[in-house]
């Protein structure tokens, strides 16, 4: 077999060991997650904005995409809060009406979304998603949790509500409140109880009547379908949706459509940022999962072939109905635990969504909206934490203003804003940390060979010589910096005939730098002192031996600062510092 | 005096120990700026795309802030050629036909660069002039000189032409090729011809006729008065006009008017990403050009004092008819090779440019613009300078690449787009480098207590024990890359026992970097494999105790690598190893 199959189509790979034992383990774990997604599908499209059959839709094909290219065993792919909430979010940026046009825009948004992600993928520019920093994806699903469930109140209400941010959610619903509906709200608070109970009381209770765990387990994550069939059967009987109950309608039964992207090129144009946003935020959730997963098992995921598994999902979803997609984290853990072996366990819960749409759909016409959504707001409380900014605070202040400001942004100003302000935070706080850096003056230990910083440590110095550690690598942002520090330093100090730059933390210099470090020279010539460098790396000797510069020194490259010290010290002599 | 006055005018300083001798330096040079600046705000202000009469405001009382305000001894503020096409750029996009909204447009430019500036400088925010590499610099001041020269070939020719971009112009102008008018072609092509003689081969010609050094100087610096006047006197003589020739017309004659930019929002906005860029390009040209003359004296400037320099002088313009000014490279090296010794220097040509603006307008009535085209293309063809092509190829490619995208962007969609896509390449191109740390697995040179790559020498190692140098502080862009390059080496490697994480070039340690390290010690524990640190710094080692990092570890941190070894080997007995 060529090694780029092998590689693009990781499938290969372990569908030739597939065993009999092997499919028994992935199929009880895609009857458990099956069991998990039917009510979640239909929940998070109508977080989307969308009808609920193309949370079904968007559980079928992709999964089976997934389980050809990804390279996670466990990670069970479909629709997520967090992406199906930034979907509501772009298609609402377009102020469409029309249902088929948000649906079709929807659809759009997955092509554009699986698209960039395959061509990150095959790029094999993964790294770009490293630019989100932890904090600030923390941050932002904390923020997107709260926005979630606060979008979903005014089902468990039963009033309208809508707002681009928290504040006017709020305000929406505070001044809907009169129109609150009774028996909405009866079955949002019950249903919201039962499933908060299910997830906390139910499973001790069980084990407690002596069930074995993994029966316990099947039990509690069916607490949902559980929700969801009660539910319907009660607004059902008595007539609910005549007494202004909401419930999901007509969905239609059959097989998934055969659609189509828009190739509108005002929509793409309209909807690419939001894409971008979409597939990394994708990205960085599913391969923190998914590499967390492997590696209890000892097993690897290739995150740029991760990119191209969710990126023919994504677009796979494009082609039957479903919107943008991604690994979800509940999901994937439930189907770690619950024995999947192989990607096979997604396409067994592709082949369970399926029948569900051939078959239960019908069913579905009384299930009330405010089951659904109390099943999301369930299931994203549990993304809520706060935690991040106080192990932020406690660590450093840059990364808590970054986060703190990503969440204030998420909640006040909506996700893209949120998160976008998040990202060019953090490079900016990086940015601005490494252009001060800090710059030590050392000394020789007595007695040793080591050298440490004046102001911390006693050490043995000499008024002819100044040396200088630098604790950052050299590039454009700081190399003014350095030369602003020598300068300052170094005027007026009438006595010195040496600086030595000790470069040992130096990783890089770039251009500028070493212009910089050009300027350094040439003002110090001009002083009639000599600048030495001592420690450098070899990387970084390699790129100065590609410039004038040491041509141009007036002072010696030594390996060690002690080296240093012994040729340029007066005190060479005296035993203290020649030790 | 209180400090903060001292430090916000540097003019109390220096004043007070102002002296007849430097008085009389002083004087001296600011003649001869004086001589060079009337031609040349003249200029500047028609490469503006404004009335000849703003330069010679633009070139009064801003320099009599920079004089109280700014701390360079030698700096020469007024109009330079750069930033006359980045204001000409900028008022071009809002697309104004009428002269006086024109005008009124460049004013609030003065005036949004200048509160821009002095907010910048009182906040100390003079950093981020550093996020403009050197390198990005140089190219755009390359690009832009050529942009310059070609716009001006229209002055030239006698004929109608414009364009945004170097493809636009040149298009425009050989398209008007065939209205070229003879005689504006003949004083064009005479004075530009004169003025490259008298920069090359008039100095050494009049030190041939015995002059003295000094004298010689001046008159080489006169060379564009001369050709002004002749030029001036020519057009007059033979009704040039008549025959087609441009000429300046109507300069009105007086003190500067006393304007006020406009207060209208939507003006603001439009200008303010112009202004930015504008404010920071002239601050970084005006700072490192004040940096290099200041060295030579062994004088200090201060750069965010110079932020607030630099920012009266633009509100100065603002209300005095002008337009954004900043310091000029050539006519500061003049100003300091003609002795100014004080700030003072600007003031007086401040004083001879207001004898200018009351006594000689009248006088220019009749001078062509041809003349004054060629003043411009033979001052900014200095700033052409393609060797930093070639010095950065020689470096490294990462800033050949930007330097490169740079010239083409600003050549090709304008000066805004070239500077700011060189900025953003920038720091895209140091995340990238940053991202992919280099890391070196390392033994012991043996006999030694160093360690080295285990590649790049032949040293010791123990199957037991892997240690990894990470040659890069760890921060949210490549925490990911050390968490699979660690899970990529170690999973499979059934024999190891220890990996010790080598820390002596890293610099920082951000919150993502810390969940990463916390990841790396859960999947090693999960390996029953030790994680050890060595060589951790100062201020990396008090970060990670503020986290649980430290408690949680399955390992030690050692002071030394050696110590490591020492501890973790199983062959600390041997004498190879033990050394």
């Amino acid at each position: 077999m060529p090694p780029f199959l092998r590689r693009y189509l990781p499938v290969l790979d372990w569908g030739s060991q597939y065993s009999r034992q092997t499919f028994e383990s992935d199929a009880l774990a895609a009857v458990i997650v099956t069991i998990m997604l039917i009510p979640q599908s239909l929940a998070y499209a109508l977080l989307a904005g969308l009808p609920a059959e193309m949370g079904l839709y968007a559980s079928i094909l992709p999964l089976v995409a997934y389980a050809i290219f990804g390279t996670s065993r466990a990670l069970a792919v479909g629709p997520v809060a967090v992406v199906s909430l930034m979907t509501a979010a772009a298609v609402g940026n377009l102020g469409l009406t029309d249902p088929g046009a948000i649906a079709l825009a929807a659809i759009t948004l997955a092509f554009l979304s699986g698209v960039f992600l395959t061509a990150m993928g095959l790029m094999r520019l993964g790294f770009i998603a490293n630019f989100l920093s932890h904090p600030v994806i923390a941050g932002f699903i904390t923020a997107s949790g709260i926005l979630i469930a606060t979008s979903q109140l005014k089902h468990i209400l039963g009033v309208k509500a809508s707002g681009h941010n928290l504040i006017e959610t709020v305000e929406s619903l505070l001044s809907n409140l009169g129109q609150t509906n009774l028996w909405t709200l009866i079955i949002g608070v019950a249903t919201t109880a039962f499933l908060f109970w299910v997830r906390k009381g139910l499973k001790p209770l069980l084990l407690g009547y002596g069930l074995k765990p993994r029966l316990a387990d099947v039990l509690t994550k069916a607490g949902p379908v559980a929700a969801v069939v009660a539910t319907t059967l009660l607004a059902w009987a008595f007539g609910l949706a005549d007494r202004g109950v909401a419930i999901v309608g007509d969905v239609p039964r059959g097989l998934p459509p055969l659609t189509a992207p828009s190739f509108d090129m005002e929509i793409w144009v309209a909807l690419f940022g939001s894409a971008v946003l979409i597939s990394i935020i994708g990205f960085v959730e599913s391969v923190s999962v998914a590499q967390t997963l492997a590696a209890k098992r000892r097993q690897r995921i290739d995150p740029d072939q991760e990119l191209i598994g969710l990126g023919t999902s994504n677009i796979a979803a494009s082609l039957t109905g479903g919107y943008p997609v991604t690994g979800g984290f509940a999901r994937s853990v439930v189907n770690f635990d619950a024995g999947a072996e192989t990607p096979a366990a997604g396409a067994f819960t592709a082949i369970g969504i399926l029948l569900a749409a051939l078959l239960l759909t019908p069913l579905l016409y009384f299930l009330p909206t405010a089951t659904l959504a109390a099943t999301i707001i369930v299931a994203v409380l549990s993304l809520v934490d706060f935690s991040i900014l106080k192990r932020a605070w406690a660590f450093s202040r840059a990364d808590f203003f970054a986060v703190a400001t990503t969440i204030l942004l998420t909640l006040g100003m909506g996700v893209e804003v949120g998160v976008s302000a998040g990202v060019v935070l953090s490079i900016f706080l990086h940015l601005y940390k490494t252009s001060r850096p800090h710059i030590a003056e050392i000394g020789l230990v007595p007695g040793t060979h080591h050298f440490r910083n004046i102001l911390r440590h006693k050490v043995t110095t000499d008024p002819k010589v100044l040396t200088l550690r630098v604790d950052e690598s050299l590039y454009f942002a700081n190399a003014r910096f350095l030369e602003d520090y020598i300068y300052d330093r170094v005027v007026g100090d009438c006595e010195l005939e040496h600086v030595i730059l000790n470069f040992p933390a130096v990783n890089e210099v770039d251009l500028s730098a070493l212009e910089s470090l050009e300027a350094i020279l040439q003002r110090l010539k001009d002083m009639n002192i000599h600048l030495h460098l001592s420690e450098v790396k070899g990387p970084v000797m390699d790129r100065l031996q590609r410039s004038h510069f040491l041509d141009e020194m007036n002072g010696r490259v030594f390996l060690s600062q002690y080296d240093a010290w012994m040729a340029l010290s007066r005190d060479e002599a005296s035993p203290q510092a020649a030790e």
